[in-house]
């Protein structure tokens, strides 16, 4: 195939799975169709066919896709560089990072309908949370373990302690979109003095310094 | 109508209503059928119709019931009498209360279920919210502010510092069931530990006594 042709399949392909994230979102597996995955791409059923064999795989496809960017987001995959400036403002940027690009409607519609289709497809859920929380609480653990060798941490089990911060941090408001809707949904006000508060529990209970005890 | 028919009214209300939890539960909401629950409940589609006028409403009776259930076994309706014991002993017997009762394979199906229907039936992802984790904050907040009466915490906002401990304890476990399902479920041993090292955690940043750092 000559490189114009792959480039338009590239094109083509990109397209539909726009078109079919939308469709999903919207209708879930079982209440989306293939027809009308094609009528909002503007391409014939056969084209989407020619792309998808499946609605399962198509379905599939878009769920990867969209946890995948996630996570590339959080640049989750890099090995960061660690430095040695003090535990509690390396928390408040991760914290504020994180919030911020996980509590967007667009994930937690994704993540509701992941949820709802876990038995039909469980492998999606385990993909879901591997490049979810998974990787966020390794990515913590790593900078822990750090920070224990620097005597600013006091964590027997990194692993452990990377998992409480991550539902200090992001327990009460994925919860509450996942029943309440988006519109729960907090405010970048709201946000920030939620990270504040998350990094001085989680101080409290693991570092080594004197943690002062109403700073919220 | 005679008591006796009024009985058996209830009962075969009550066999439906089993019926079509199970279901429901297997098939969701738009895979489950009426059809289906007459046989599972063993009476005709007519009695199943008399009863519950669609399968919206038998839906939202089965979410309604599952979800008053849990609260009524926490009993935390009842104003429950607050003594002076140490904050510690009240709040490991929640954790392990909280964490038994909740991480429950027929509840977290329920709210798998429920989350995946959210667009479609709002205010059954309130109603389970309701019912659910704002239910155990409450109780827990109504608790704290006696327990800084008694200088045993020091909260500023006893709502707050409940929302807190809740996602603590029930944050990194009723996640991992939403995507991994009922077999990430924690056993006893690792919910006991899990209680333990929650309150800790709280106490650190919440308690007004000196706390051990490593109890864990």
């Amino acid at each position: 195939m000559s490189n114009g042709a792959d480039k338009r399949k590239h094109r083509s392909r990109q397209i539909i799975l726009t078109a079919a994230e939308a469709v999903f979102l919207k209708h879930g597996y079982l209440g989306a169709s293939m027809d009308e995955v094609a009528d909002q791409a503007g391409v014939s059923k056969q084209t989407v066919y020619a792309h998808f064999k499946s609605k399962e795989t198509l379905f599939r496809e878009v769920v990867v896709a969209m946890t995948g960017g996630a996570a590339e987001t959080l640049r989750e995959d890099d090995e960061e560089p660690l430095d040695d400036r003090p535990v509690g403002d390396f928390l408040i940027e991760v914290a504020t990072q994180q919030l911020s690009v996980v509590l967007a409607p667009r994930l937690m519609q994704l993540r509701r309908m992941v949820i709802g289709e876990v038995d039909r497809f469980p492998d999606l859920g385990a993909a879901l949370y591997e490049n979810g929380p998974a990787k966020s609480i390794a990515r913590l653990a790593r900078a822990f373990a750090h920070y224990k060798e620097l005597d600013q941490l006091s964590t027997p089990d990194p692993i452990v302690a990377a998992t409480y911060f991550n539902w200090i941090l992001m327990g009460a408001h994925t919860n509450a979109a996942m029943l309440l809707g988006d519109t729960a949904l907090p405010g970048g006000k709201e946000r920030r003095a939620h990270a504040q508060e998350s990094v001085r529990i989680f101080l409290c209970a693991y570092g080594t310094q004197q943690n002062p005890k109403e700073k919220g």
